[in-house]
C-alpha cells in the first residue's frame, strides 16, 4: 500500500503537508488539498485511522456494556445512542450475558483506548473491579452505586413505587400484592422498603397477602391472572414489576372474563407504549432522560464541558386499571 | 509508556519473545510467559490492540448501520447482536438518521479496517455507492436488493401481505382499506402489488375504498379509528402496515365504543408482543431469523465457513380482530 512519502512525492508537496491534509489540521491551501486528495484517490490510499485515533487520543466511540438487549435496556440504549450520535460519537455494544469475563472485554477496550468512555448499563463485575478502569476513561452506570469514580444516573425506585402504593390506597385498595423482579437488585430492594414504610404508615400487615419475586415477563403476568382466579384469599390490587407484566395480567384477566379494576386493580411501572395501549395505570419512569444524562456526564468529562443534567422525577399516570 | 524493548530487558528475554506473549502466538514456556506478564503488570503496560488488530486483520467488531433505533429495527439489532456475541464478535452501531454522509462513516470504517464487516439494516446511500465498499469486507442488508456484492436477507412482503388479504376474503370482508408505510419503499411496493393481484383474482375494484400512505405509528392507528367513525363510505376491514398501527386502531376503537371485528376487522403485521397482548390477528414476520441469517452470511465470509441459513416463511396468526 502507498505511504505518505509516496503520496507527497507524486503530489509534489512535503510529507508534512500530506499529514496535515490527513489529520485535517493546520493550514493547507484548497488547491494543494485537492491535489493531495486526487493522488490518494488514485493510489486507493487508506489512512490508518486507528493510528490517527491513538495519536489524537479520541476514537469517538463510546462503549455500552449490557447483559442483553430488550425492553427497558433498549429504551436506554436507543436514547443514549441518539444523544451520542448527535454529538458525533458512535456506540460499541458489548453484550455480556452477565458474564464478568465478557464485561472485562469492554473494560479492557477502555484501557486499550479502543473506546473513549464506557456506560455500564447493568454490571457483571463488582464495583471495585470496574472502578479500577476509570483512570483510563469516564465510566457511568444506570445502577445504584455511590463511588466518585463511577457517576450514576440511577433514580431511587422507592419514590416511584410509593406513588403507586399511595394511589392504590387513595382509591380504597387495602389488599395489595407486590410482584417484584430480582430481590437481590437494588431497584427491588428500594421497592420493598417503600412497601414496608407504606404498611407502617397505614397500620397494614405487610405479610397479609402473598408477594412474588423474579417476575417480569408478559407470560408471568398471564400466569398471575390464573393464580388469582384459583386462589382463596384474593388480593384486590397488584403492584406490577413493569408494564409488560401488567399487560400480560390485564389482557389474560380479560380473556378469563375477569374485570379490571372491578375484581382487582393493576398498577404498572415504566409508562411504556404497552401501558398506554391497554389503558394501564402506571408510573412514568424517565429512562430516556436518564440515558441522555448518562451521555452528558460522559461528554462533560471527555470534552471538559459543564452541560447541566436534566432534573428527572417519577410521575403517576392514572388510567383505567385502578 | 514502556515499550517492548524495555519489557524484554527487564524480563531478561528477547523482544520477539515479548511479542509472542503479546500476540499469543508461537511457543513460550509457562515460566517465561509469567515473567514477561509480571513485568508488564509492574509497568502498567497497555498493548496497542488497534495495531495488533491491523496486523491480524480482524477487529472482531461488526458494524450495523441503521437510520434510528426502535420497533422492528430493535428486534433485528437484538437478534443480530446476540448471534454475533455468541461467536465472539461485538457490534458497533452507526445511527445514520438516513443521512448518506453519516452512513459513509460506517462504510469508511470498513475501508479503514476498524470493523470486519457491515450490516446495512436500512440504507441511506444508493446501492452502487455501498457496493464499492464490499471489497473491504462483507456487507449484508435487510432490504431488497439483487447484487452479488451485497447479499440480502430480505423476505418478499408480497407473500406475507397476500396471506392477510386471503384471510380477510375468506372471512367475508370485501371492503378492505390498505394502510401502507412509505410508498417509495420496496416493502410497500410488494404489498401494493399483492393487493392489485388480489383484486384481479376476486374481481374487486381496487380503488373502491381509500388507501393510506406514510402511516405506521400507534398514534396513526388511533387517528384512523376517528376517521372511520366520521367517514361516510366505511371499509369493513383494515390491512395495517404493522402491529403498532393495528394496536393503536384497535385500542382507540374500543375507547370510542366501536366493535372490532363487528364494525371492522384489523389485520396487523410482524407478530410482535403488542399483537399478542391485544389479541390482534397478524402476519408472523420472522425478523429474528432474518437477523441471525444476516450474521451467518457474514460469519461464513469472514471465517470461510458454510453454515446453512435458516429457511424462513410468513405465517398467518389468527386472533380476535378478524
Amino acid at each position: 500500500m502507498a505511504n505518505i512519502r509516496e503520496i507527497a512525492k507524486l503530489a509534489g508537496v512535503s510529507p508534512s503537508t500530506v499529514s496535515r491534509v490527513l489529520n485535517n489540521s493546520g493550514y493547507v491551501s484548497w488547491e494543494t488539498r485537492k491535489k493531495v486528495q486526487a493522488v490518494m484517490e488514485k493510489l486507493d490510499y487508506v489512512p490508518n485511522l486507528n493510528a490517527v485515533s491513538l495519536k489524537k487520543g479520541a476514537t469517538k466511540l463510546i462503549g455500552i456494556a449490557a447483559p442483553y438487549l430488550g425492553d427497558e435496556i433498549n429504551t436506554f440504549l436507543g436514547n443514549f445512542a441518539q444523544a451520542a450520535q448527535e454529538k458525533g460519537y458512535n456506540i460499541t455494544l458489548f453484550l455480556t450475558n452477565a458474564d464478568p469475563k465478557k464485561e472485562r472485554d469492554a473494560l479492557e477496550s477502555l484501557r486499550r483506548r479502543q473506546i473513549d468512555a464506557l456506560a455500564v448499563v447493568i454490571r457483571a463485575n463488582d464495583w471495585d473491579t470496574i472502578a479500577q478502569y476509570s483512570k483510563y476513561g469516564p465510566i457511568v452506570t444506570w445502577q445504584r452505586v455511590i463511588m466518585k469514580e463511577i457517576p450514576s444516573v440511577f433514580m431511587d425506585q422507592y419514590e416511584g413505587y410509593m406513588l403507586g402504593l399511595e394511589h392504590l390506597h387513595a382509591k380504597g385498595y387495602r389488599k395489595i400484592s407486590n410482584v417484584y423482579g430480582n430481590p437481590g437488585h437494588l431497584n427491588t430492594i428500594g421497592r420493598m422498603e417503600a412497601f414496608r414504610d407504606f404498611c407502617r404508615k397505614y397500620c397494614l400487615n405487610e405479610h397479609a397477602l402473598p408477594h412474588f419475586y423474579h417476575k417480569g415477563s408478559i407470560r408471568d403476568g398471564e400466569e398471575m391472572a390464573h393464580w388469582w382466579k384459583n386462589t382463596a384469599d384474593k388480593p384486590d390490587a397488584f403492584m406490577a414489576p413493569n408494564d409488560r407484566f401488567a399487560a400480560g395480567l390485564v389482557s389474560e384477566a380479560k380473556r378469563l372474563g375477569l374485570n379490571v379494576p372491578g375484581d382487582f386493580a393493576v398498577c404498572g411501572f415504566d409508562n411504556t407504549d404497552i401501558a398506554r395501549l391497554l389503558d394501564i395505570t402506571t408510573i412514568n419512569y424517565p429512562i430516556g432522560g436518564q440515558a441522555r444524562n448518562a451521555f452528558s456526564i460522559i461528554q462533560n468529562r471527555l470534552e471538559g464541558k459543564t452541560i447541566p443534567l436534566t432534573g428527572l422525577k417519577f410521575e403517576l399516570i392514572e388510567r383505567k386499571t385502578t
